[in-house]
């Protein structure tokens, strides 16, 4: 059942692009509260904020074998995404892997178990949101398979999803909903603008969003 | 149930802001080796020091109604306490919310669930410690409390306690005790000095506090 | 049962400073996927890639009497190494210890446990590797041993052992084996040199590793 | 977006009856290593094993009103399978619910969350598989979905899928693949059958299955 | 600081045992609910339910000295609760401790810890809500207090309050609050009998409890 | 690296018994508070209590390969203990394994990982102590070790020392330490019995252990 799938379609660039300039809480709330993976995946370093398209990884425990096979399947702009096929925290990429990947245009890595050597990764500015930060060494001795639908830390990923990652964690969107997905996105930046104008002038929420006659109506008691 | 304290006593601000120079281990030890908040609370960048008056807030989890009726009743000075009536690690406050504490005068946020817009708080210096960081949105659905005593990360806070956090984690002391646990804690901070330079020259603490005497009489043994 | 072992041996130091060089991937990838300390240890800032020979402490629950015995027992190069007798997460060491045991020498701590003055800390320029921070005070109420084998963070690790670490995490190399390990940590990094321009280059590892024909052998499906 | 489908597809009952029989580790191996939720899931009593239709429910932290939407919607043979839309432990479902979804021929609950009355349950035999035992009580107040695709403990459950739990965890088998499963875990319990009755009588599985020469290939020592 | 209050005040008997029949999840919810211990303490054999006066123990990590100290302080019908001054699961308790806490007639213990001797203790008779189960040794080397305020596993206890538990876990009820508690869990629990009848007889929660009408005002689409 | 020690020495089979009789909090005890595994290892059902000599497994993650391996190692009285090379959590025996086990003598498994077919190994009375019950199947691809030293849950362990298991965890004695041990824990159950009786009559330990004094002069104060 070891299987790579070759041809994936992929969300317009420019689209991409303006998804990585919302972030993630912005396109998490855009698409309904929807896509985000599990917040035990942090960054290496600060900073990063980036979107592209998924090449999935579907990985055994503790075996690194599928990177090398996914490596071949990137195109300028993908992130690697790996999820293994039961819990694992082994550091399955290096900076061997990240050099090889980034020289195919590869935009970062999302993976559901360790990396090590991140120290070399922040100094080539190759970002990674991971479990664990691990030397633990893997194994190529096991298949499993590339761009299939996984669940990644709690999140379904088709190949080609849209990938958006930044120091709040990661969110997927599906592919063809990343325009949709955009445009609300920028609706609720702009409407998110005015009203922060108004609250660091020091209106209140409660005023801006006409909260207080619901709060009194439900019953909340001032003492 | 749901009710809001709008008139709370605060420690004096020499006072609060003479605890935030101490430091939360300083502190902590100032008082007996108590009032520290679990260790899951860390601080979403390094380097910050705060003190402040704790205004509280009991929240139902993924709701972040009552934050918005806390902002209301911050004075310069105060810190935001949340925690929720059950585990979570939602993002209850980002940048928005932000913006309209600082602009009360709030020092930081200590809650025991999640935040996010994080990268954008750190522009701000806004400093918050949380248990995650997590983009999940919440929804403004069901009440709370807000200055009422609670329970954060395993410690009992009243409203108007003086909570003190830096990259140690954070810690809180009673109000009525504030006074007498600055007094301490600096009298620490004076004979910590003498030690250090000490301890610097290659003095051990064996001989200085005379400890080689009463490790014998327990039986440790040199070989 | 309580002991300290005043007199261990040691690696000599060009191998001990060699190791850190190749820094703890490598050094665990050289001694065969071995050594590596829990992943929940983690530096407290980072940048920092020591090494240094291992004294060694077995401490009770919440009390650190024991690393006042231990750095009577520094020589310069080592490295502190504590397990406590059973899970804790308190602050065993802060500002006044690193003070003390960097007058002897000392590189850095190695604790699974929990640590405090993390900002002093990171101002001193000393490095801690740990399973907390938190602000926790501890006791001098009860015997424990130095310089004796232990197990820490998962890793059995004997006095004089080196100790590698780094933003990796940490590892262990038998002191009988340091020689040996660093020849082949030194090949390995040669070796890795070659093939990091080649990937660069953009080569694929399913070429240069030869990995295509293994892979179809296998069953592995491109679709 | 919130929304119930009142249609789904299940498959046969005989179908679906076999693989509870055959249980969740055989079922698991069937399919290809696939499926499993995570091993968070406990039963809350040992000795269920029980398979059955999923009725999927999407529900808030802390909010159980989806359930009593999603009861409706159970025929006989159907399974409960709950995951909030953020990681929470509270206790959606107790006795009373238990009491309702019997009536309507429910077989069980399936939940990454808690569950209450755990006692009251087992005396009713109604099983739950959950991610906690928790008293917590929620609120309704917010929105959710039923039978909608979710994703629950790491596993991606479309209504209508086959939901396979015994003391062993949880496992989905997709309703298309329910019958081919069922032929393979059919023919896998056949075969084991031969090999217990051969290790049973001491024959080793290095014999039975031929792995010695392998084993000496790989470069296995024996000492 | 450590201290032993002698005189402290407890709620009537009767009211405390007619507590335990209505059982933690019914406690909880008549109080608001409120008062719930974390789920991480569980019982070491299923099936007890009890309630009690708390004698409060603060206990320093690895020391179970103050557990001899409080078993004076026991009156027939009291419970014991252990909160560690830090996170810790050592065993602090075994069959000894049970054997002498029964011959005064101490109906069980709450600890934040661990425990040990759970096959003795089950035989016993006497039911332990625990963190843990480890034989973990403890010392008798640092003193802690008796009957004075704690938070046990998040949840804060005056000495006197009244402790329920069962197989969902522990409650803590206000010793001032516990008639009134014990009225309005008796109103639910009658409550819930009629429910629990209509429900049995097939009959929706939607309907019952009237949902259907402020589903569809909210939004809830049926597809 | 991989290899098999075919022949380990191991403890006389009456003193191996003798401390399974003990249990393992005595025989922790009775060795000065040392050897126990960590408390995340938990029996699959209550009530074994054994003793056997260590038959050690050092396996890579989700490959159970060398426990076909090590059952040919395993002689009458022996456990089989397995420490995975990285956390893992995959169910590595089942009841084949235990079939091919228990007619080779084997007394019980003790695992740092998963096991699966828990119903069927209860049912055959086949003890083990694990991390979890995950049915998650593994592979039999990459070689690991047998009968050599390892690191089993936080304890080192070399092949023929003698493994404690209970209802309480899992203990080692060091193979040369077992007689010693044994007497040791022998005279600690004698000495326990005289005080069991006087703790079932109502005498207070405090009285028992002569402990009114210390209390008194390290300032406890009654109030």
């Amino acid at each position: 059942m070891a299987r790579v799938v070759t041809t994936i379609e992929r969300a317009g660039p420019p689209i991409v692009d303006a998804l990585a300039l919302a972030g993630v809480a912005t396109v998490h709330e855009a698409q309904g509260r929807t896509g985000l993976l599990a917040s035990r995946l942090r960054p290496i370093y600060s900073g990063a904020r980036i979107a592209g398209s998924a090449v999935t990884i579907s990985a055994p425990p503790g075996d690194n074998w599928m990177i090398h096979v996914a490596i071949e399947q990137l195109q300028a702009g993908d992130i690697l995404v790996l999820s293994p096929t039961s819990p694992c925290e082994d550091g399955y990429f290096g900076d061997l892997l990240a050099t090889s990947a980034m020289a195919r245009g590869c935009r970062g890595l999302v993976i559901d178990a360790g990396v090590r050597d991140v120290r070399d990764l922040t100094a080539m500015g190759f970002p990674v949101w991971s479990k664990a930060v691990f030397a633990q060494g893997t194994v190529k001795a096991t298949l499993g398979s590339v761009n299939v639908p996984i669940v990644c830390a709690g999140a379904a990923i088709d190949p080609g999803d849209v990938i958006v990652a930044d120091d709040d964690g990661v969110c997927v969107v599906k592919r063809a909903d990343a325009a949709a997905v955009l445009a609300r996105a920028q609706a609720r930046e702009a409407a998110e603008e005015a009203k922060r104008a108004r609250l660091a002038a020091g209106e209140l929420g409660l005023d801006i969003y006409d909260m207080r006659g619901k709060l009194e109506a439900m019953g909340l008691r001032y003492e």
